[in-house]
C-alpha cells in the first residue's frame, strides 16, 4: 500500500513551484528596496518561547501547537509563527548593539498550526513576514505598512482594503481594559468558556472571538479608541499623516484587535474584497509590539512587522485573474537519430548547459517524432537534429521553431554558433 | 532569563543569508537550464514513509529521527532526507503518467537528523537535491552527476573528488550479499551490535561501519565489482564513458557504499579535498534507486539522484578562501535634516522604492552627521540631503559619494531625475 501525504499539508509540484518562485523573487526584491534583510531562524523552537513570546490565551498555543520532545528531552514546537523566533534571535544575537538601527529583518518560511483543514488554511503554511526592531518612529509604520502593499501592488492584486487600528500604549491599554472588563462582567455568563477566561486574562482578546461573534454586547463594546492617551493618539495620527502622504488608501476599524497577546500602537490588516474570494479575507496582518522583547528576557525595545501567507496571495491573485509573466519554454530540444548521435547529445546538452543554455533531450530512446514532440510540449524555441549522418560529417541541423526556418551548422563550434543565433 | 535557541541548530543572520541566497539561486538557474522543476514537499511525513523508504537498518532510522504524534495521533517524523518524500509524492501525483518523462525535480529545505552536533554537522540542515524518475538510460546517470559538479564548479570551487562505484543490479547484489555473508560469518563475534544485526539484514552496510572500519575483515572483503553481472558492468561502463566525454574526472572506489538502503547501479560522492576542510569531506551523496517507488506502493520506476548540504558547500568555499560575487552597498541614503525634511523623506524613500531604487533612511532621529555615517557603512553610491530650507524651494541636494560630485536637483521631479543619474 502507498503512504499518503499528512493531512491538511500539500505538495506543491511542478507548474505551481514556478509561481511561489515568482513570488518570493519579487519579495525578495522589495525587501532589498527597502533595505529588510533576510534571517533564517530554525524550523523548531523551545515550546516555553511560543508561551511567551505568542502569549497563552491564545487559540495558537492552547489548541494549534505541533509540540514534541526531542531524544534529549527538550520540548520542542514547531514554529506556529515568526516574530517570536526573529526576536528571540535578535535577543540572543545581541542584535539591538549593531551600528545600523533598527534592525531590519525579513523571513520566508513554513509555519505548522494544527487547525482544520480547509480550502486556503493548511496545517503547514508558508509566510513571508519582516520585523522591524530598534525603532519607534512612526514613519517605520508607515514604511512596514507599504512594503506589505507594494508586494501585492507589484504582483498585480488590485482589489485590497487595508484596515487599521491603534490599540495605544500601556496606559491606554489598561483603561480600555477595565472598561471591558465593566462591560462584559455582568452578563459574562452568557459568553464561551474561552471568553470566561479571557475576561480576567486578557479581555481585549473577547472582542476576536469566533463564537460569541454576534452577542449583543459586541457591538456596544468601548472602542480602544476612546481610550487612547494624548501620546497614542499622537503617535497613530501620525502614521496615518505618512499613509495619507503615501497615498495608501485605508480604513480605520476600532474593533480590529488581531489574534496574538503582544500587540499595541499600530495593528492593521490587509484584506481582499475580490468577489469570490471566500470566507477568509485576511491576506496580511501586522502591528507594533513593543514590550516583546522585555518578555522574552531581552532590552526594553520598540517593534513593527507583519505576516502574510503566500497560499492567500496566490488565492487572491486567482480570485483576480491575475497570471504572474512566468517565462516558459526552453531554449533548445536536441533531437538523436542513432546510438552514437544519441550519445554524442549527451555530451553536448552538457556544453550547451555549461554555456548558460536551457536544454533538454530523450531519455527514453523514442523515436525522433515523439522526440519533436517533446519538443512541442516544452515549447522548444530551436530544435536541433543530430543523426549518425550528420555526426559523420561533423554537421548538426538546427530549426528555428517559430518560423520553421532551418540552418545547418558545424558540430565543432555549435555551442558558439547557437548563442549567436539566440542573440 | 531569555531563551536560546535548540542545539544543533543555528540562526542564519544578514551578513550569512546572502551567501545562501546567491548559491540558492546559482542552484535554481542551473536545475533550470538542466530542466528538473522544484518540488515542495511538507516538512514533516508520516513515519512509516521513512521506515520503508529510506531503511530500517539505517542509522537515520534507528537513532535520528524526530519523530511525534500530532493531536489526531498520527506518528509524524520531520524528513530525514528527500527522496523517499519526493518518490512519495510521484506516486501519490501520478507523475508516473505525465506527459514528461522522465520526471526531473529538485528541492532545497531543510531536513532534521538527531546527531552529536560538531563542527559543520547541525540537526537542522539544508539539502539541495534532484531526482530523475522514469529513466534507466545511462546518460541521466552522467546528466544527473554533472549537475551536480556544475553547481559546485560555477561556485568557483576547484578541490573536488568525485568518487563511483557500481552496486549493481538485484542479481549482482545477491551474489555480492552471499559473499560478503560467507566471509563476515566465521568471526562476526568480534564486529559491534550494530554489524551482528547487519549480517543477515544487510550485510553491505558492514562495510560502511564508523566502529569496525580498521577490522583486517574490512579490507580483505568481497568487492561488488567482482559481482557484478554482465548487464549491470555494461551499465556501469557506459555511465564512465560518459564521464569521460563530458570531461568530468573521476575515480572508482569499490568500497563505497552510501548510508541509505535502496541504492543499486551507480553510487557517487563528491569530496572536497581542500586543506583544512574537516573531518567531514564528503559534500555530496547519491545514487540510483530502481525499486524505490515499488517499496513505497508505486508502480516499477528506474530513479537516480543527489543530495548535497548547503552547510558543507558553504564550509567548502571557506575552504578554498572562496569570495562570492555578492552585490553590495544602496543605490542612496537620503539624509534629512529638520522636522518637515525628515516627513517628507518617508514619502520620497517609498516613490524611490516603488521606483525599484535600492533607498535607505534614517528612523532614529540622528544628527546629520550620523546619518552620513551610516551611509557610509551601508556603501551608499549617492546621498540625497534635504533641510526644511531646500523643501521650502522644492530642491534637494545629491552627492555621488565616488567622486564627491553635488549637484541640486528639482525636488517634484527627484526619482525620474535620480534614475537618469544612475544610468
Amino acid at each position: 500500500m502507498s503512504i499518503q501525504i499528512p493531512r491538511g499539508t500539500q505538495d506543491l509540484l511542478p507548474g505551481q513551484t514556478e509561481i511561489w518562485q515568482y513570488i518570493e523573487k519579487t519579495a525578495r526584491e522589495i525587501c532589498l528596496r527597502y533595505q529588510y534583510k533576510e534571517i533564517r531562524t530554525p524550523i523548531f523552537e523551545h515550546t516555553e518561547l511560543f508561551l511567551r513570546g505568542v502569549g497563552d490565551t491564545t487559540d495558537i498555543v492552547q489548541k494549534e501547537m505541533y509540540s514534541f520532545q526531542d531524544r534529549g528531552e527538550r520540548n520542542l514546537t514547531l514554529r506556529p509563527e515568526g516574530t517570536a523566533s526573529v526576536v528571540r534571535s535578535y535577543i540572543e544575537n545581541k542584535m539591538f548593539g549593531w551600528a545600523n538601527q533598527p534592525v531590519k529583518l525579513y523571513y520566508i518560511g513554513p509555519m505548522f498550526r494544527y487547525e482544520r483543514p480547509q480550502a486556503g488554511r493548511f496545517r503547514q503554511f508558508v509566510q513571508f513576514g519582516i520585523e522591524a526592531l530598534g525603532s519607534k518612529d512612526p514613519g517605520i509604520d508607515a514604511e512596514v505598512l507599504s512594503l506589505a502593499m507594494s508586494l501585492y501592488k507589484e504582483l498585480g492584486l488590485k482589489k485590497l482594503k487595508l484596515v487599521i487600528n491603534s490599540l495605544g500604549d500601556k496606559e491606554s491599554r489598561m483603561a480600555h481594559r477595565n472598561a471591558l472588563i465593566e462591560h462584559f462582567q455582568p452578563r459574562i455568563g452568557e459568553f464561551c468558556g474561552d471568553c470566561q477566561n479571557r475576561l480576567e486574562k486578557n479581555p481585549l482578546r473577547i472582542l476576536d472571538c469566533k463564537k460569541d461573534h454576534d452577542h449583543e454586547l459586541m457591538k456596544t463594546a468601548p472602542s480602544i479608541i476612546e481610550y487612547l492617551n494624548d501620546e497614542s493618539r499622537v503617535y497613530f495620527d501620525k502614521v496615518k499623516q505618512h499613509l495619507t502622504d503615501l497615498e495608501i488608501d485605508f480604513v480605520e476599524d476600532p474593533t480590529l484587535v488581531r489574534g496574538l497577546d503582544y500587540y499595541n500602537h499600530t495593528a492593521f490588516e490587509i484584506m481582499s474584497d475580490a468577489e469570490g474570494f471566500g470566507a477568509i479575507t485576511t491576506l496580511c496582518g501586522g502591528g507594533r509590539y513593543n514590550g516583546l522583547s522585555e518578555e522574552l528576557g531581552g532590552p526594553e525595545t520598540p517593534g513593527i512587522g507583519f505576516a502574510l501567507s503566500i497560499e492567500r496571495l496566490i488565492a487572491a491573485l486567482q480570485a483576480e485573474n491575475i497570471e504572474l509573466p512566468i517565462k516558459k519554454g526552453i531554449d533548445c530540444y536536441l533531437v538523436s537519430l542513432g546510438e552514437a548521435a544519441k550519445d554524442y547529445n549527451v555530451k553536448l546538452a552538457h556544453q550547451m548547459r555549461s554555456a548558460g543554455i536551457t536544454v533538454e533531450k530523450d531519455y527514453q530512446d523514442r523515436k525522433v517524432k515523439a522526440q519533436f514532440k517533446s519538443a512541442d510540449r516544452l515549447e522548444a524555441r530551436y530544435v536541433a537534429t543530430l543523426g549518425d549522418d550528420e555526426l559523420a560529417n561533423d554537421k548538426i541541423n538546427v530549426k528555428f521553431m517559430e518560423t520553421g526556418e532551418q540552418v545547418q551548422l558545424e558540430l565543432a563550434t555549435f555551442v558558439e554558433q547557437f548563442k549567436k543565433l539566440q542573440a
